[in-house]
């Protein structure tokens, strides 16, 4: 295995620290992904990846785990001292590795050509980093064709995102748009209904036949979904609260909806 | 309204900075708890309240807001600079307002006398602190009557923790247990099924009859339910994947087992 040393001031290290701003990383088409798990999804993935970069202590321990990874994507590897990791990172516990990788662009008419479940994410305006990344992981669980999201959320590319969503970032195709109403409609057009979680919702999923296309509707965490998409929406969805608490978290009432959809087809 | 003037050397702050310690919190048995929608369940709950503190900003932009707290919890106001507070603040954009709050200690064989919906929720050693804060939230909507945490669970007055729970913590009575075979046997022997999360689980929750009185297990992120609890359950349930994602988040997980609870008992 062959390994290029690599101090702060080297220009591969330089650009992962740079890869923390989002500016930078739409500047770059490049974003950064830590850990085994993430990684190894991502060399089973179509993504390109353009280099890694690893610990002394990593390299050292996980030899055999990471020359699969050079099998599966045949890239230059860093080889950096624990603490310049630890400072490039953006976990408070490196795992020792992480890899640099080229974004991937789809465009609306191709996700919706290949939409074979006729089951959409729509994203209105997550914020939280963590909840968009959990967000990504369970859409891939459920089986999610797509995941379209709106001007107003935080970035899929965001190491704490990524970090969220476990390694599933690389296998759900999404697309960032600035005009959902647009989207919607064409959605509408083709025969998806749109489901949108909503506090006032008239109807519990339960009740809702999920089997047809559709498309869920999931709005930020303080003021939820817009009111241009209610308007579109088909059905407006809330979840029973037998409890008093005020909410659910956004990535649990995700969560909930897309697993009724998931019943409601597995038993179809 | 009567402030109390307080710089970084007060022994009100410096005990807020304390706090931030699971040990210094067990040794007073006090915690503190951040943000206005926090502390305003907190004041509608039994929980006995020390003193707050709130930044002169605050203080002027939600006077209205700071009096309604102060009507229900007689306490002491302590005034701090804005800079003082973001010091000891958890969050990086701190609101301005906290509390100290009194512990509460439930007795088990209390919450098992109240529990009224036959509805408990166990935790094996969840340790990130936003899924046990989320699984608190959850657990409240959901109307959950108890939640009992084995050892080796973060430590649910954990700042991070109590932020997750956007106060339902102040709702749901819980007890940490360093025996958790022997508490579930004494649910066993009340007549309370086991239903354990599994990633080899050998059925979906959507098939089990969760009418009766029953408690879930949710393991640890990263190792799950510990074999001693597994081969106590009645059983080991799965969520189905027909995505290919690895798991789910363990929050995510459980909303969707407690739903399906929630979901049975409402047409019932």
């Amino acid at each position: 295995m062959h390994f290029i040393k690599a101090d702060s001031q080297n220009n591969a290290i330089k650009r992962v620290v740079n890869l923390n701003r989002r500016s930078y990383r739409e500047k770059e088409g490049l974003f950064f992904i830590e850990g085994e798990r993430a990684i190894k999804e991502g060399v089973n993935s179509e993504y390109d990846f353009l280099y890694m970069v690893c610990t002394k202590t990593y390299a050292e321990r996980s030899n055999l785990i990471l020359q699969q990874f050079i099998d599966k994507k045949d890239v230059p590897v860093y080889l950096v001292e624990d603490s310049l990791m630890l400072n490039i990172s953006d976990t408070v516990t490196s795992q020792g590795i992480l890899a640099v990788v080229k974004k991937r662009n789809f465009s609306i008419d191709q996700l919706l050509n290949k939409s074979k479940n006729n089951f959409i994410l729509i994203i209105d305006g997550i914020s939280d980093p963590g909840n968009l990344g959990t967000v990504i992981r369970t859409a891939h669980a459920s089986n999610v064709d797509c995941v379209i999201l709106n001007k107003g959320t935080v970035d899929i590319f965001n190491p704490k995102v990524l970090r969220s969503t476990a390694g599933s970032v690389f296998h759900i195709p999404f697309f960032y748009t600035d005009d959902i109403v647009f989207i919607i409609q064409k959605l509408k057009n083709k025969g998806v209904d749109i489901i949108a979680s909503h506090v006032n919702g008239t109807e519990y999923p339960y009740n809702l036949d999920m089997k047809k296309p559709l498309a869920i509707v999931l709005g930020n965490e303080a003021v939820g979904v817009n009111n241009q998409v209610i308007k579109l929406a088909d059905k407006l969805v809330k979840i029973p609260m037998p409890g008093a608490a005020e909410s659910l978290n956004v990535a649990v009432a995700c969560g909930i909806i897309m697993y009724e959809i998931v019943k409601q087809r597995l038993n179809s």
